[in-house]
C-alpha cells in the first residue's frame, strides 16, 4: 500500500457509527484532557509557553489548558508537550508508544474560527484512523523499530496524525502531506528520563500541521514514501517487502487497544507498581531484603532503561526505581518525579535488584516479582494485565475521576466529561472547542 | 566523543584566523548568496512566505532576498530551503550532502536585533565548525547513510548547524541542544527531484533553531545522542563502535573540500554534463546514435535515482536526462527544471542509454561515457574532477561572476562581493547584516 492508496483508504472511510467504537473514542479524550490538564502548570510547560510567547505569531489554535490561541503549529508542539509531559496518557502495545497525545494534539490544532462547523463524528473517525494508522505501521515495523532506538511517538505519530487531519478535513492532498509527514519523521530513545520524550509527542503533532499546511502551499512530492528500497520501512525495518498493511480496514479498529494509564511514569513499569504495592504489605522490615529479582518477558522491559539513576525523572524509566521506592513507602505522585536527586536510601534498595528474562509466549505482558529475604523466606507476586490496560480496563468511573483529579473541580470536569461523552451523538465540535478554550 | 565532549571541543576552538581557510570560508558565503539570490522569485518559494506571512509571528530574522524580517525559526526554515532550491548551493562529497544552505541559513537566523556586536571572524569559525561536524558525522555514516534511503543535508545538518550556532553565540549549553537536534534528525531520499528535497536544508535550519531555542526555554536531556547502543550512529549506520571522531580538530578543516555548483542539478551528474557538452560537438547528427553508455564508480550514481522521467524537476537526478538534453541542444537553464512534462524527442534519446560500473579506487568521481554510433563509430569522453569540485575549483572571478548572474546589478553585486569578502578582516556581522536586509 503507497501513499495515494493509504490516502484513498482513509478519505474514503465512512463516519463511524458503532456506539462502542465510538464511545471508546471519548474515553480516549477524557484521558488526554486528564492528561494534559494534569500537566498544565508544570515549571516546564510554562518556560515552553513562555517561549512561543515570545516567538509570537497569528491567534489561531488552542492552546489547551492555557485559556490561549497561539498558532496551528504552537499549539500543536504545546499541546503534545503538555499531554505527554507526565507521561501519564495512554499508551497502545502494538505502536510501544503514545498516540493520543499526538493525534489529539494535531486534531485540535488543525480546527480554527475560520471552520463554521465539524460533526464532532467526524472528528472522532479521524482520531480512530490515526490510532489505526499508528499501530499498522508499528505491527509492521515492532518490535524492531523500538528496540534499536527509535521512539514510536514520533517516528510514527507524525504520518498517523497527519492522516487524522486528512480525514477530518477531506484533504485531497492528503497522500502528498502523509509523503512529507514521513521524511520528517524522527525521534531517539536516549531521551527517556527527559522531558524532551514529552516534547517528541508535540514534534509529531507539529510535524502533521506543517506537512499539511506546507502542501497547501503549493508544494508536491513524490507517493513513494513506502518505496520497498529507499522508503520508510526499509530505512527503519531493514523491511525490504510489506505485505499489505491495509487489510480489513474498518474491521477491529486499534483503539479499542488503548491502554489508560493508572501511574505516571512509563507503562512498561505498570505490572510491577500494581505487585509491588502487593508485596510492600508482606514485608514488615525494609532491611531484611537479601536480594529482589524482577522476571520480564524478553525484550518487554526495552523502554525502562535505567537500572541506575541520578535524578528522580530517569525513575520514570527503571522499574528497579519504581519497585524500591514503592517498598519504602514512597509517595509516587506527580510531583514525586520532577528532576531533582536521589534519595540514598531508594538507591540502597535499588542495588539489590536484578532483572531476569524469560519467554512467555502466552502474556508478553506478565512479569513477575521475587524477594528473598535474609532468613531465606521468598516473597512471590506476579501481575498478568496491569490495570487501564485493554485487558483490564478502566472503569468510565475510573475515568471520570482522572478527570476530576486533574480539573480539581467537581461541577466543571462533569461538565467536560459530559460533554466529551456527547462527542459521540453528532454535535458541532467547534461549539465544543469555543465553549472550553475561553475556560480551560 | 560523546555530546558533552564535542561541545567543549566546539567551544573552545580559538578564532580562525588562517588567512586561507577565512577565504574559502568567505567563498561559501558568496555561493550561498549566489545561490539564495538565483532562486528568490520561485513561484513556490513565494507561495511558501504566503504561508509564513499567514502564521505571523515576531519579526526577528532576516528573510534573505526578501527584504523581511519573520521569526528565528520562519527565516532558517525559508532560508535553506531557498538556497537550496535550484540544487545550486555547494556540495561536500564527505557530507554527500549540502552544508552551507543548512548552516549559513540557522547562523543568520540566529542573529537578531538585540545582539550590538559580532566579530565576522566568529561568524566565519561558526560556519567553519558547522561544515566540519557536518563532514565528520558524514565521515562515520557515508556511504551507507546515503545509500540506505537518508538525505544527510537534513540527517546530518540539523546537529552540524546547532553546533556552528553554538559556537557563534557562546552557548554553554550546546551539549544539550546537540543531543536535542539528535532526536529530531531525519529525512528520506526518495523526496528527491520534488522541491521537498530542498525544504530538508530548511526543516535541518529551524531543527538547529528550535533545539537552541527550547533549551534556552530551560529544558535539559541526557547527553548520549552518540551511545554505542540506541544512539545516532547505531541508529542510521549500525554502527556499534565509533572510534574518536574528534581527532585532528582545528587541522585541515573540511571547508577546503566545499564543492561549488556550476550547474542547477545534482552535482553528480556534473561530470556527465561537463563530457556531453564535449560530446555533443563530435556528433553530426543525433539519429546517428545507435546506443549509449555512461560507466560510473559503483555507488556513485547514488543520486541519480531516475533512469526514466515523468516530469522535468526529476530531470536534475537523472544522468539519462541530462546527458539527452545537451546532445538535443537543449538549454538547461533555472527554468529547464520547472515542473513541466518532458519532451517526447528527449525520452527517444534517454531510451539508448544504459549504466555500468567499475570500480575505480584512484578516483571515484571519475564518469565516461561511450557513443556508438549507427555506422560502428565509436566516440568516447570522460571526465575527472568536474569544474567547481576540489581538484578543479571555482575562481574567485567565477565566484563573483556567479552573484552577478543572481542578482543581475554589477554594481549591487561587486559591493556585496565585496562586503563578504571583507567579513575576513573581523567587521561587525550585525553591521553587515543590517545594512542588506533593507537592499535583499
Amino acid at each position: 500500500m503507497n501513499a495515494q492508496e493509504l490516502a484513498n483508504k482513509i478519505l474514503n472511510t465512512p463516519l463511524i457509527n458503532e456506539q462502542d467504537t465510538l464511545k471508546q473514542a471519548t474515553r480516549g479524550v477524557v484521558d488526554y484532557f486528564a492528561s494534559s490538564l494534569q500537566a498544565k502548570n508544570q515549571v516546564e510547560l510554562q518556560q515552553f509557553k513562555d517561549w512561543i510567547m515570545l516567538e509570537g505569531g497569528n491567534k489561531k489554535a488552542w492552546l489547551i489548558g492555557q485559556k490561549q490561541l497561539v498558532t496551528a503549529r504552537q499549539a500543536a508542539l504545546f499541546n503534545g508537550f503538555q499531554a505527554h509531559y507526565l507521561d501519564y496518557d495512554d499508551v497502545h502495545a502494538t505502536v510501544r508508544g503514545h498516540p493520543s497525545s499526538v493525534i489529539l494534539s494535531a486534531l485540535f490544532a488543525s480546527i480554527d474560527k475560520s471552520i463554521q462547523r465539524i460533526d464532532s463524528r467526524r472528528f472522532l473517525t479521524a482520531y480512530v484512523i490515526g490510532v489505526e494508522v499508528m499501530a499498522r505501521l508499528g505491527q509492521i515495523l515492532n518490535p524492531k523499530l523500538y528496540i534499536r532506538g527509535w521512539h514510536s511517538t514520533i517516528t510514527l505519530g507524525g504520518i498517523a496524525a497527519t492522516c487524522a487531519i486528512g480525514y477530518l478535513h477531506q484533504y485531497f492532498f492528503l497522500s502528498d502531506a502523509i509523503s512529507l509527514a514521513a521524511t520528517q519523521s524522527s525521534g531517539m530513545r536516549f531521551v527517556f528520563g527527559s522531558p524532551i520524550k514529552a516534547l517528541h509527542a508535540g514534534i509529531a503533532a507539529q510535524n502533521a500541521i506543517q506537512s499539511i499546511d506546507w502542501i497547501k502551499t503549493g508544494l508536491s512530492l513524490p507517493q513513494n514514501p513506502f518505496d520497498e528500497k529507499i522508503g520508510f520501512f526499509m530505512l527503519l525495518g531493514d523491511q525490504y517487502s510489506v505485505e499489505d498493511w491495509g487489510y480489513d480496514w474498518e474491521k477491529n479498529w486499534q483503539i479499542h487497544q488503548l491502554w489508560f494509564k493508572n501511574y505516571p511514569y512509563c507503562s512498561a513499569a505498570a505490572g510491577i507498581a500494581d505487585i509491588s504495592y502487593e508485596l510492600r504489605n508482606k514485608i514488615l522490615n525494609i532491611s531484611d531484603i537479601l536480594q529482589i529479582e524482577i522476571c520480564f518477558y524478553v525484550n518487554s522491559d526495552a523502554a525502562l532503561i535505567y537500572q541506575k539513576v541520578d535524578i528522580t525523572s530517569q525513575g520514570k524509566f527503571s522499574a528497579e526505581y519504581i519497585l524500591a521506592s514503592i517498598l519504602l513507602n514512597k509517595k509516587l505522585d506527580f510531583q514525586h518525579f520532577e528532576q531533582s536527586q536521589v534519595e540514598p536510601c531508594i538507591c540502597q534498595i535499588m542495588s539489590k535488584i536484578h532483572r531476569t528474562y524469560q519467554n512467555n509466549e502466552v502474556n508478553p505482558k506478565k512479569v513477575k516479582i521475587r524477594v528473598e529475604l535474609k532468613n531465606g523466606a521468598i516473597l512471590e507476586a506476579s501481575s498478568n494485565f496491569p490495570k487501564g490496560s485493554p485487558m483490564n480496563p478502566y472503569s468510565n468511573t475510573q475515568l471520570k475521576e482522572k478527570l476530576e483529579l486533574a480539573i480539581g473541580n467537581n461541577s466543571l470536569s462533569q461538565q467536560l466529561y459530559q460533554d466529551i461523552s456527547n462527542l459521540k451523538n453528532g454535535i458541532n465540535i467547534q461549539d465544543f472547542i469555543q465553549a472550553y478554550q475561553s475556560i480551560l
